[in-house]
């Protein structure tokens, strides 16, 4: 099959390799219909040491199942389904609880070979989502962002518990923060302050329910902020990753609030002491969203049209493309690259 | 009046002092009848810079009305009441939220002059809480908790949601550890482990309804603490505020589950990124406790004698006696010095 390896930074490259074949009765192998670049590629893009071997890279994906091993029971060849970004067991305590992302299964993972043709899937019921429409939908983009953006933008509102009447401040314009933005109008909130410095992005933000833009960064979008909101922000979703969001995030948020980080972090230290967090009982949460647990939820309002988070791909390419896709990503001409199979 | 001032590490003085004097209409003065010495109290003990004039101290107190000013309305002249030790106005949009530790109003501030005769309680009506008792009732002293260490205590239980069947540990075998074992019991705890040294005190937590205790500290408390959980406890209340408490709930922090913090950080960084708590989706919330918030529903168990919440005060000083008192806390010969006027 053809795959999508990364030898180091900036150095993407497209190649033939061996297709995955199952190796555990709870495997499934699907042939991928559309997969994507997610802005959390772009870390490794940045930073990955050079390499002989080429790394496999990608974790979004939604494709027909080719082969299922005979422990699957929930999907079967022919079956469209999408994947969520980990693959867990779905019946663990962690799942029950809704916490698939701290999945006790063994096997238990994030997938990283998803910008290819095939992809073998571990625990292929607890991962798989049988998707209720054809291969020809027009519907496809949206319905990939279940597997990771749309799920991790929900997550990152539903741990703030975002609800009726909240203000709530978004820091990033990428796929997940637009998308944050989304999750944020859906459960109530009255007030959507979006940061970000990009205006197709953020026009884009507005369309799904920003009520606001700040531009600004750092001491200037705090202090924006906080003019806007007299005092801050109920509950800050946090989804770029980097230090200075997270420094943003504390100096917008309002006594009492939440801040709610998705955007993977960048740093393992910061403040979190009396001065930043403790002194005004700021809740700070988030993760690795377990998506898998949204789809339910979520997948109504992508099937009749209420909602449309596949808007935040604004290219699509074929798999040769794709790391011309990242290129594109990275110099931010491109929010989000969608693969076409 | 005779108060306690402190001069420099280990330099507490019990000294004549000016009386106090109603300086705001919304001011009352509080005539002390118990107050305590709090491990907080400790931390400057240890490291206060030596000063020419000393540094009042004390903020847990509770007394009779000497004078209420003119605009204060719910206590009057021989009212028994008990202070928050935070003063707050009880009625702006942080302290109706009950987050009365965030209070917005400019006079807001924390108390440290209660270890005196006589004490100026600013905002009256939203700090001081009369009780239905009067002066000579056996209980004091659990009124006297509510000011801080059992509301502390409750805080923690609560911003970590413990609710039935939960598994909670307690770090810290101090006051609030020990009434933070109270709490997360009234809340329904299943098993409660309590991760403390020093065996007069855990055995009022194991009174207090602690079901297991553990002496070890570091990686052995938290790999012991793990093996009884079978992967960590769902809800972790740190009630000590140094950092290695803070690693340790880190440590034993089960996935998806909260590190409620309510011992005051004596460090401003820690760890937070993938590899503490966003890889496992862990919430970290907890700070000055709003006590206020609290009293309603904490008195009516104390006042039945249902919990006695004021058996963590293991000796009683007079106030000549107070610079004895620190000087046995910090040996860790007394839990916590009741004094009384």
């Amino acid at each position: 099959m053809r795959a999508t390896l990364m030898y180091g930074a900036g150095d993407v490259r497209v190649e033939t390799t061996t297709d995955p074949s199952i190796q555990k009765p709870a495997d499934a192998i699907v042939r991928i219909v559309r997969s994507c670049v997610c802005g959390s590629d772009l870390h490794p893009y940045h930073d990955l040491p050079e390499q002989e071997q080429g790394m496999p890279v990608g974790h979004e994906f939604l494709g027909v199942v080719e082969q299922a091993g005979t422990d699957v029971t929930t999907v079967k060849t022919g079956d469209l389904v999408v994947a969520s970004f980990s693959y867990q067991d779905n019946t663990c305590e962690f799942c029950r609880a809704g916490v698939q992302t701290a999945c006790a299964h063994p096997e238990f993972g994030f997938f990283s070979a998803a910008q290819a043709e095939l992809i073998r899937v571990p625990l292929a019921d607890g991962t798989l989502y049988k998707l209720p429409t054809g291969v020809d939908t027009a519907l496809l983009p949206s319905l990939l962002t279940l597997a990771d953006v749309y799920g991790t933008g929900y997550h990152a509102a539903k741990m703030a518990k975002v609800s009726a009447g909240d203000t709530v401040a978004v820091i990033g314009d990428g796929a997940v923060g637009l998308l944050a933005v989304l999750s944020a109008k859906q459960l109530g909130a009255e007030r959507i302050i979006l940061m970000g410095r990009h205006k197709v992005r953020t026009d884009l933000g507005v369309e799904f329910g920003a009520t606001d833009v700040v531009a600004e960064r750092g001491e200037e979008g705090i202090a924006k902020v906080v003019e806007l909101t007299a005092g801050g922000a109920h509950k800050v979703l946090e989804a770029v990753g980097h230090r200075p969001a997270y420094d943003q995030a504390v100096g917008i948020v309002r006594g009492g609030g939440v801040i709610s980080r998705v955007g993977v972090p960048q740093y393992e230290e910061a403040p979190v002491g009396f001065a930043s967090l403790f002194g005004r009982n700021i809740t700070l949460n988030g993760g690795p969203a377990p998506v898998r647990a949204y789809v339910d939820e979520l997948l109504p309002n992508v099937l009749d049209g209420t909602v449309n988070p596949g808007k935040v791909f604004d290219r699509t390419v074929t798999l040769d493309d794709v790391p011309a896709a990242y290129r594109a990503m990275d110099d931010r001409e491109v929010l989000k690259a969608l693969v076409q199979f």
